[in-house]
């Protein structure tokens, strides 16, 4: 269906091609779907839980749309509202509980956390065998080491595009943009395990626009709306923006300026690229953690 | 006593800077000579355990230097030697027992394993807090995530050599050739935490020579005698080999070809750089574990 995504090395002219994540997030969600129909016939039920601890509204909506998401795939889900007063040790209990709990097969702890929590400290305390998220660094030094761990979903969303629009990744130059242990460095890997050659940015980087021109692949996830522009990018190059910042108006940006579609050969727009598959993927792992083929042996039972 | 060693952008035309390891790995020895001294007067004594499963005379050589080196600074230790055939559970069993064992602060399991044996998932049953060379994933996870843990003592090396030069890291451009677990992948992330701006190639890279040539630092650690010539350095950019290659005459040789010294402002030969100061941060680090500053609070006890 669709024709492979290559860097050009040209202007394309008359604008990127758009590389919208709406067809495979429902090709993902509709796996999904026949894996838990299978999973329920089989006599089990796949099941997500996500841990808050806010009462941050931006916060709710997403948990509200991951719920409603889960339930289109058919999936248990348990939301443990533990309130923006809670102690890191409530949260630590919550997250233990939710990983001796035999029903549950995904856990994902919600942020922001409340004022004083340590975040880094409770990631630790996402069951390694049911972080779907990728959020325990159990699981991003397991990617590291090639062995089988989660990634976090929204780094391997952007994998999953690339592959949904057959964008070459072997030998390809990859810049990420960003250097978050959530996406810049679990992406990092992700592409080096596909034998691209990976540079990773951040905002300490001495001539952004030298080295962002050298990517193939040009992947912005630096949280900064329009940090990215034409002149960043090389012509022809492919460029997926992982940047999800709001707008005054309630709405979504990106990192990438619209600017850049006039030299990109390729643009995933931010809303309606990355960000529709992040969810189909997080949901995607849920299953397969309930399969028990996510993660190695040692990390099972 | 050292000028700092800065990137210069031309070829020094009377050859490299040389950056040798020896006094870096003197004053770290004599740091850790100090401290274990100091421990000892406050009634507890840093002990080293190895474990090896091999019956390998290069193997044997390096786990007897260790041990030789371990004695000068005054650490107890201890070789386990289970043999050429041992049993991926033998191995597992040993190294659970020193993780208990109160009197063991720092494990390090030895390589080659017998063939058979899965040294990628034994890796994870090396304790965590006892892990001073950096094997377990969970080590690379939280370095990666910006946690305490103990960095692989060859890519903590090659950090202190640049440090002990005053090699200016923040904004520079380092490339690492090779993407092993052991080296090239943790650099990069001690890198990247020193607002280096960080590429990693390797074996599928598909222009080396352009890449290697945008680094102000070039880190070879492919594992190849010879890969890095002149041409694949900048003229004046500091290169730090850390290949070590066995020669047919029982010596050493890096992965940087000697002509690139024609073009390199500065370089860490081989022998006599990089692998001095990795036995010395290995010892540091044994000190550092039996002082429970190496590691998170979650891995203690």
């Amino acid at each position: 269906m669709n024709a492979p995504v290559n860097p050009t090395g040209t202007e394309s002219g008359e604008g990127a091609r758009p590389l919208p994540g709406k067809a495979l997030a429902a090709s993902l969600r509709e796996g999904t779907r026949a894996a838990v129909e299978a999973a329920r016939k089989a006599g089990s039920a796949p099941k997500l839980a996500v841990v808050t601890a806010t009462d941050d509204e931006s916060s709710a909506w997403y948990v509200r749309s991951l719920v409603s998401a889960a339930e289109k795939s058919g999936l248990l889900h348990e939301v443990v509202h533990l309130g923006p007063k809670a102690s890191t040790e409530e949260v630590r209990d919550a997250l233990r509980g939710l990983g001796e709990d035999g029903s549950v097969h995904g856990v994902i702890l919600q942020t922001p956390l409340p004022p004083g929590v340590d975040a880094r400290a409770l990631a630790e305390a996402v069951p390694a065998a049911k972080d779907v998220d990728g959020a325990n660094p159990l699981s991003l030094g397991r990617l590291a080491a090639g062995l089988a761990a989660f990634a976090p979903a929204t780094a391997e969303a952007v994998i999953a595009l690339l592959d949904h629009y057959e964008v070459p990744l072997r030998g390809a130059r990859a810049v990420v943009v960003g250097r978050s242990t959530v996406v810049g460095k679990p992406l990092a890997h992700l592409l080096l395990a596909r034998d691209a050659t990976v540079t990773v940015c951040h905002s300490r980087t001495r001539d952004l626009v030298e080295v962002t021109r050298e990517a193939d692949i040009l992947i912005a996830a630096a949280g900064q709306p329009g940090l990215v522009t034409a002149e960043h990018v090389r012509p022809g190059a492919i460029v997926i923006d992982v940047g999800t910042n709001p707008t005054p108006d309630g709405g979504l940006t990106g990192d990438v300026d619209p600017g850049a579609t006039r030299v990109a050969g390729a643009l995933s727009p931010v809303p309606g690229g990355v960000g529709q598959v992040t969810t189909a993927v997080l949901l995607a792992h849920v299953v397969r953690a309930a399969q028990g083929t996510g993660i190695g042996e040692g990390l099972r039972g």
